[in-house]
């Protein structure tokens, strides 16, 4: 998200472009304010684009603000995919994915703190959030059934979709707990999440880490 | 909470069963109804108590619903100290815990849709939720580090926050999943989450489950 400066041949960009400009604006100005306090005035100077054009691109306040909690979620999970390499074992995918995950998140921190609890604690965003976090709970339990099928192994659908959702909750709330400590390491998140998840408290609480052998590179 | 029928004695009950009958009455309209279209009226209806003495005991509708979201949490957080016993070893305690919260949730399933979700959702509420789950993150953690001390073992403070974190988000996700299914079973959920905490991931995926041996009543 580098801050896009504006050209004197700005007005021959091709639509997607500005979108993603306006975008990039509105999520830094909505970062900055908070959705109530964030003017459109600000996000269409901030973009270098005029105020109409704006609501013509991407509609009112609440639409541009869904927008981009749909383009940030959207780059979130495009970014534990990518991360995660769908030729791996289950624990590796997993791994790779909350570290994508909390790496995202660690360099995010202002865009999760504003952008992820605003839209949780505004009733017409909640509905957006519940759907992303519908995609994500689906994301998660198809790589993982993946990854099991692909070792020959099988796990009952309930048990793997009730797996998903505990994942993504214990993520969400361990995202939330990184937002607010600028000096916790997102890896090291990353690392005590997946001992949680992976080995489980019982053998936490005894000393015993994930993983058994050094991980690969 | 059994609904409680209005008695020509009323005027004589003492300020704390009165607060009591407003409050179960509230928490019966804010979840038939939720929080934008309950009427102050309905609940002083629902209560039997004139809607003045409704307004000089808990407030504004905003304040009510507070008081609701409060009163309902601390049962929640009772619900689950009382059952867990404190004397009983970390996954004998966790166990016990999970059962009871998800026990809670089970039997309330409308209370926990709605007022939850509508706390969650509400920028107002948003805080007084954080407060309530920070209790909750409070309460578990030390549960678990007592029940560790007593075992003679420890465990890094930053570790069983983070745990604490994790159990509490996960948690959550899975009661938003019972609570939108009424056929799921609030103790397989409960046994489900306590295989994923205390198990984890990686030992469910090869077919083992807690306990290693039979639970003890």
């Amino acid at each position: 998200m580098a801050r896009v400066t504006t050209s004197p041949t700005f007005k021959r960009l091709p639509r997607a472009v500005r979108e993603q400009q306006m975008l990039d604006a509105a999520v830094r100005v909505f970062s900055r304010r908070g959705f109530h306090a964030a003017s459109m005035d600000e996000i269409a100077e901030d973009a270098g684009i005029s105020k109409p054009m704006v609501y013509a691109y991407l509609g009112t306040k609440e639409e541009l603000f869904i927008a981009c909690l749909h383009r940030e979620g959207t780059r979130l999970m495009e970014a534990i995919v990518a991360g995660v390499g769908t030729d791996l074992p289950p624990d590796e995918q997993l791994w790779r994915g909350l570290r994508a995950f909390f790496g995202f998140v660690g360099a995010h921190r202002d865009g999760w703190a504003v952008l992820y609890r605003q839209a949780r604690a505004q009733q017409p965003f909640a509905g957006a959030l519940a759907t992303m976090r519908e995609r994500m709970v689906e994301v998660i339990g198809t790589m993982l059934a993946q990854a099991l099928a692909a070792e020959g192994r099988e796990i009952r659908d309930m048990d793997l979709e009730v797996m998903a959702y505990a994942l993504v909750g214990a993520s969400e709330s361990l995202a939330d707990w990184l937002a607010d400590r600028p000096d916790a390491d997102p890896d090291k998140t990353a690392t005590r999440m997946m001992n949680f998840a992976w080995v489980g408290a019982g053998q936490l609480l005894h000393g015993e880490t994930w993983p058994p052998a050094p991980l690969s590179p």
